[in-house]
């Protein structure tokens, strides 16, 4: 767990909260370590059910406040609710400003690679921890073959770039265009992926459709990853992926799950 | 629906907003009606799932106050987290109080039978709107024979006189103890309800348990039923209390089910 990466790296005492539910569904909490005058970091990664997370982190950090905690920090490796940065419909809920009001009661947030600087906007105290490169060096120890790194859609390339510097690798990027909430289409620009191991990176991989539709672009490639820093993987996103072609999915540890196996502690450990 | 019937009644327009959820969970919340300049009464339960209709009132209110609503009132018929109204243990979290700072941003907070004086305490501009006479009313409509209306706690007995008042009845109270969050003990007082028909009579049924223990004490009743607020009904609770010989359930409206045949619309109407 991140948490206990953090505590062990930083040397920081590490208290578990007691979390549970009423049968009812309402969330109990109760942490019996005394904060009084202490520094405090909550870590909290709002991934699905983000609802769920938003509150528990929210009772938690009003918990710290009312147990005397001196220096609040929400670490909120998965920041829910960022691609709802702007009304891109008339009378829509701007939600990521939402959160950022709920949050204001911290000293300081950090969020692990946002989305979107629009996002980070509303945000009075926030940092982000970038780490595409911690991507970049993972990948590098892979032994990929003339690897490509590849991004999506042209937004990205920033964050692709980085990680493909720091993996010696060549990166190139497709045009993504969003057709709907759900469903993307991503132009099949001219890739020379033959016989190359290439590798597609975003930031957020959720139902996977993304990373479907950049495969159909990849004709003759030997080898197909996919690579993303908040691993959703909502419904059969890893099934549909694998279908595509894809041979290794990888995350880091904003989400946990069987493919998280970067961790973005040392990135974050940084910034506290 | 509440928030239709409040509309008939006062004869305000309802907007209904878009609400749908994307793939991985997240809340989208559109309203095309324009509210630049209006008074916007946001009518909203917390009933479970809590967390995730907590996060939808609190994106609708702003969304609400972003589109220009003059004066913002949130009508919560049922209210979570009231039961955590306070500190039972050392170092718990005082829920209630989390709640009613994320609800700062209104100008005034509705709330129906609110549980106890200590969690309306947390909220700065609150109303709460009383109902118990309204089932009284309900109740006398039944036909009931010779009926007690019966509190299963000492506290609660303020609300069930209200009720008993309203439709004429005798009333009576048990003693509970709660041993654990969900177990609780109810003493069997001497309580002669031979051939009368019982109505067990609280604010909030969840998972029945204080009902089905307050039935032990009423041996040789013609007709128990049990009648409430807020009726969350989780888990088997409707099979539990059936089992337990309940002969009918009824609650009101503030949570809608196949059982809220009572609307506190009327009530709430009173306070807009």
């Amino acid at each position: 767990m991140l948490s206990s990466q953090l505590s062990r790296r930083l040397g920081w005492k590490l208290v578990r909260p007691e979390i549970r539910r009423f049968p009812d569904g309402e969330i109990y909490l109760r942490i019996t370590s005394p904060l009084k005058g202490e520094e405090v970091v909550v870590v909290e990664s709002l991934s699905p059910p983000q609802n769920d997370h938003l509150a528990e982190l929210l009772l938690l950090l009003d918990l710290c406040r009312d147990l005397g905690a001196k220096k609040l920090t929400a670490v909120i490796p998965y920041l829910a609710y960022a691609r709802q940065d702007k009304r891109f419909k008339e009378g829509e809920a701007l939600s990521i400003k939402t959160v950022a009001r709920l949050l204001e009661v911290v000293d300081k947030v950090l969020v692990v690679e946002a989305h979107s600087k629009e996002a980070l906007s509303y945000f009075r105290r926030i940092e982000e921890v970038k780490c595409f490169s911690l991507l970049g060096n993972h990948l590098a120890t892979l032994g990929l073959r003339n690897p490509l790194f590849l991004s999506p859609d042209e937004g990205s390339i920033e964050r692709v770039k980085e990680a493909a510097e720091a993996a010696g690798a060549e990166f190139d990027y497709l045009q993504k265009e969003r057709l709907t909430g759900t469903r993307v289409k991503v132009e099949r620009k001219k890739i020379d992926a033959k016989g190359r191991d290439v590798v597609i990176l975003d930031d957020i991989i959720s139902t996977g459709g993304t990373v479907v539709e950049a495969c159909k672009s990849l004709k003759g490639a030997r080898k197909v990853l996919a690579c993303c820093v908040h691993g959703l993987f909502v419904r059969d996103a890893v099934t549909r992926m694998r279908k595509a072609g894809i041979s290794r999915i990888l995350s880091t540890d904003t989400v946990e799950s069987r493919h998280s196996q970067i961790t973005v502690a040392p990135a974050i450990a940084e910034h506290l």
